[in-house]
């Protein structure tokens, strides 16, 4: 007997079909002894047509509303799924975020998971129940709803897999597994049937849709056994997401990321001094705006330039931010610019072949892409491009570290 | 200064734009510097179509998850309606059930409210919050969420009225007040600018849906000033609902109530001993059955027949009860008939006036219409007919007690 949380996301639960279908693959779990911990996200298009109607009153909606809104897209499903259960004979009890509770900070829109409460849910498993959660949302100290952001809901069944100690978190999905980039932009594109944490981690963050990232931070800090699968068909194992130490096949890459949400802050003729990052930094963290990729270059007259990307839609409000921060900080000027896309490429055994950045410049560049921003970390490049290169970039990437083949084991 | 609690139904938030015209009539009241606390419905429609999903996985849901569905519908209102408070620059908060909390029994689908902690939103109000609740819904001991059944928003608005010692409850709805029978059925029927508690009760509890009974109750119970109003007009003071001394004016009759979403049940043969009552009404009432109208009669060989009405929707469960009551106490036959009405004629001058009954059953007879049930109380009487002739016996009725005139004082 195991105790397997098993996610489920929009489109698995978009009709009352695919809720009955859910139910069974549950049923099925059930029938084998298993203990069942299900988390699910709102139907598909739900959470975008209740934030389309908070848009209608206000362009910029009250966070702490924004949040008592969306959170009612996932309390429809769990309800919809534990009548199906039930349905089928089995004892199931729908959870929403407050009632487990899981508690989170106060960072409305964006809240981190501070504690899991697993007694109620504990004792439910042990009494025979499939315990179905919400995903996505929780509760701040003050008794408010929280929400934890796009795709939280595979951060809440991490979550609840850490605390119950469950021997596998399987993450339902439209896709069938992991691949070494979107099948959509390099039809040669290969499923992977392992991916070290690390390497998911970079995947995640770069805007790889499968998993949402701090899913897979939480699976990797607690060392949650992490399965990518469909959910629509019975077959494959899907990507198992491993520890370092346990996956045999060291590709020097294992698949490239994309992302086009993000923008770009820069700021010019900053005097540099000590602690000027942190002057500009500050209140941009101040403002509960998450930074990504972050350059300072010298400039001329002992001034310099820095420039980091924020995400898309916070790009506005970095703008206002930084425009105070110049006058106090006395820069020159500010400038944005969403028109841009970064494309990575990931892999553990980059680490140890040299030579892997310049065969990435030399691959962009035989196709007359710019780069706009460079940044490096142990396992992964990523370079900023013009938007319109994108998918041109990625293609060509894919070609040049031959992803499409099936790797030859690292010695 | 006031403390004002405003209550508004589905149609008054059945859209964007009503629920800023809701906002705007709030903004109006604080101006004024009075304090509003405002109770909301779900926008229409939306109740029914997450029972229909419900009932699409399953005709005859889990009550509990049917609770946890449906009570999102007043959540996706409340936050909505906050923001739109916000977007005209005042303070607002919405609160859930729980989050007040509004604690209630373990009755799904038809909670009781048991307690109101008044704290927190007393601070609100103290602050210059308005404060925004999710009507029809609250929290039971175990915390599950309940809601309150149909129409619960009224008892939630006058719940909280009495707990805050509000200086007037206004009901907002699509009505400017309370009739003397609907107008769809009786083009003359006329406006009441004030009917006593009593009446309302009754003509509440008969199936006028200006007001949810249990409202009505708690209003009357808890000396709540109520009024109803229309939330499409600024004009008029709609209906107030008195207290019986403070009325001048006492009509024999005020209105005429009907209600067709009652079905009859009857068992007959019954031997007839002490505690037979309770034998057969115990068991539906333990199925949380509620029962209206109950009437018994002698019948041949020591025994008795024994009749009630349930609401239709438990006329199946009611008959179910039966067939086990029946055997128990060596009952010969149940039977059950959901082509029946209720018509009724509430007025607290009836007490005062002897014929009245008469000339009700005059006015039915001369439209040939057989009566087969009858029931009486102090301000009231009900008759049971064929559901096919009930716009008939209202508008006969209607004339026959000439409630289309304004009535002359009762000396």
């Amino acid at each position: 007997m195991a105790l397997i949380v098993q996610k489920y996301g929009g489109t698995s639960v978009g009709a009352i079909e695919r809720i009955r279908n859910v139910a069974e693959r549950v049923a099925k779990f059930k029938m084998l002894g298993h203990q069942v911990v299900v988390v699910l996200s709102a139907m598909s298009g739900e959470t975008n047509r209740l934030i389309a109607l908070a848009k209608e009153i206000d362009k910029d909606p009250d966070p702490r509303e924004l949040d008592v809104l969306v959170s009612t897209g996932e309390q429809v499903t769990i309800a919809l799924l534990a009548m199906a259960l039930k349905d089928l004979g089995l004892k199931a009890r729908s959870y929403t975020g407050w009632q487990i509770p899981i508690r989170t900070d106060s960072a409305f829109n964006k809240a981190r998971i501070e504690d899991i409460d697993d007694r109620a849910l504990r004792a439910d498993l042990d009494s025979g129940q499939v315990v179905v959660v919400a995903g996505f949302q929780g509760v701040d100290s003050g008794n408010n709803i929280t929400t934890l952001g796009r795709g939280g809901s595979d951060t809440t069944a991490v979550a609840l897999a850490a605390a119950l100690r469950a021997d596998e978190c399987q993450i339902y999905t439209d896709v069938d597994g992991v691949y070494t980039t979107d099948p959509r932009i390099v039809p040669e594109a290969r499923k992977l049937d392992v991916i070290t944490f690390e390497e998911m981690l970079e995947l995640a963050s770069l805007g790889s849709k499968v998993l949402q990232i701090r899913s897979v931070e939480f699976a990797g800090k607690y060392k949650v056994k992490l399965r990518v699968l469909s959910s629509f068909t019975d077959e494959g194992e899907g990507t198992l997401i491993t520890f370092e130490e346990d996956s045999m096949e060291q590709p020097i890459i294992s698949g490239i990321a994309y992302n086009r949400d993000e923008a770009k802050c820069t700021i010019l003729g900053v005097p540099d001094r000590p602690g000027v990052a942190a002057n500009i930094l500050g209140p941009i963290a101040d403002a509960d705006i998450e930074v990504d990729m972050i350059v300072q270059n010298v400039g001329a007259n002992n001034t310099t330039d820095f420039t980091f990307t924020v995400h898309r839609n916070d790009l506005k409000k970095a703008l206002d931010v930084l425009d105070v921060v110049k006058d106090s900080i006395g820069a020159r000027e500010v400038m944005g610019d969403d028109k841009i896309a970064k494309v990575s490429i990931v892999g553990v055994g980059m680490r140890t072949h040299a030579g892997v950045a310049s065969k990435m410049f030399h691959a962009l560049a035989a196709e007359n892409i710019n780069l706009r921003m460079i940044s490096t970390s142990e396992i992964k490049i990523s370079v900023v491009v013009e938007d319109k290169y994108m998918e041109l970039a990625v293609r060509a990437l894919h070609q040049a570290f031959e992803l499409d083949r099936i790797p030859a084991l690292d010695a």
